[in-house]
């Protein structure tokens, strides 16, 4: 496994005579893309794939297959989304902020909603979506998942209560108290929630949750939507530029909570399974999980 | 209902000479125990009982039957727990902090543990401890019960994978890496964790999260298990004097949250649910649900 920055001239060379499987970070693979002669398969350690696409293009997709991480990532997701429907609701950081001043102000946080009155629209109900979904639902929350179009009966993931299309987005944000974005990042994708969109908030204001590529909205869309009062607050993990400039007005806007980019961590163990169960298949001649799908771009 | 403080000379005459059934808060409760001449049932609407208790005491029990609110807390208590075993394990008050200075540091907050990682041991699995072993379970904490003796087969919890005593309370500490307690306050409970109880803590640097009554461990056992690094942090909810004193050293302790009495909060609707179905068990002549026990002491 080649970590990107850590590819030496030799390494490379060694790569484009005689790998025929290769599991590295994806600047990596892009390095060695038209170049590496014997290569069928290359694992990219990194669950974001547009960069690859992107360099790559539709028009030229390399001949091997390419894999992206996949199933690792998909709990700690579905636990930072759940970690923060819990701190708004509880008002863990306004707590916290009284403690330091020794404050104790029992009637101000007496005030609460359950879980179980919480409903939740998840944008995006893939894998990383199915797993938010089981979680947010196993802990009482009642989900809207929205996809591209119905799936069908089989694909229908339980814990999802109703299944909505993107075209029906200004409905699913009327009826959320949470919103969660998880969509890659595609030309449909791009600026879905930009403009007013989020006008549709209203009755609820909502609060976004974005753990998808940064570019689902942009910042000046999500800064008039907090400052409207249409949603309530966001908690954003991806920016279009990270880490998140120090000038970005999103650090000190009310309700709004900024993480770096940690929602979803790659540990290496995880790594290391995700790649041994697709070796097992490699092995076996059998389709592999995870494939990057250059038409459909992710 | 009549809620404490507001019970006038003429109301409480009226209960005295007429009242069958009383929902009110326990001071009311206390002002008639021994003057309601037709009293058959006093519902309280709070959920502890030990100032009941200590005033009327075990040797003159009231004549009535008298319940405590139940069921209504139990949810928002489980759903305190998940909260801030999410805040501690993603450093939410700690991201907070950094996004205050405008702080990127996204290396710093990349290792963390599934919830699937994670054993919880609950101190005292009655009905609020059986609402916070299944909230847990459901998310993907193995649970650990303590209990003053083994339960029999049918009054097990399928939530909690292991049932343990409080005489095996060293080895709980040992096993758990968050030890919550929930017991009431009892002869037998009080000052259960004080002394160097907690250095069992040692193995997994437990969190200690209390929401049950604030006399389970005395405040001097609790600094000292913190400084000594017995236990990695705190989340308080309950404490021996409320509001905490604005001098106590636990208000900046390393890894304690302090919360001011908002782990469980009684929602009137909530405490109507509660009587009413009291209420339906009243006149079908049936025993009444969360009875005080006076010998128990809850």
């Amino acid at each position: 496994m080649i970590n990107s920055g850590a590819l030496t001239p030799s390494d490379k060379k060694s790569i484009e005579e005689n790998a025929e499987i290769l599991l590295a970070d994806t600047p990596v693979i892009m390095d060695v893309a038209y170049t590496a002669k014997k290569l069928k398969w290359a694992a990219s350690t990194w669950a974001g794939v547009e960069t690859l696409i992107k360099e790559i293009g539709k028009e030229k997709p390399p001949s091997f297959t390419i894999t992206r991480m996949g199933g690792a990532f998909n709990r700690f997701m579905a636990e930072y989304v759940l970690g923060y429907v819990l701190t708004k609701e509880r008002s863990i950081i306004e707590v916290a902020k009284d403690q330091e001043q020794r404050m104790w102000n029992k009637k101000k946080y007496s005030h609460y909603r359950s879980l179980t009155d919480l409903t939740i629209g998840i944008l995006g109900v893939g894998e990383i979506g199915q797993e938010v979904a089981r979680l947010c639902n196993a802990s009482g929350m009642t989900v809207i998942g929205v996809t591209r179009s119905q799936p069908s009966e089989e694909k229908r993931c339980p814990a999802v209560s109703q299944y909505r299309t993107t075209s029906e987005l200004a409905e699913v944000l009327r009826d959320s108290d949470y919103v969660c974005n998880i969509l890659p990042s595609t030309p449909e994708t791009r600026g879905l929630l930009s403009g007013d969109m989020f006008s549709h908030c209203r009755p609820k204001k909502s609060v976004f949750i974005n753990m998808g590529r940064g570019d689902v909205i942009d910042e000046q869309s999500l800064v008039k939507a907090i400052r409207e009062g249409w949603i309530c607050g966001a908690v954003l993990d991806v920016f279009q530029t990270e880490p998140l400039p120090e000038e970005s007005p999103l650090w000190n806007l009310p309700g709004v909570i900024i993480t770096p980019h940690i929602a979803g961590v790659c540990l290496t163990n995880q790594v290391a399974e995700n790649f041994v169960e697709n070796y097992k298949l490699y092995c076996e001649n059998k389709p592999l999980k995870f494939q990057v799908d250059f038409q459909r771009g992710y």
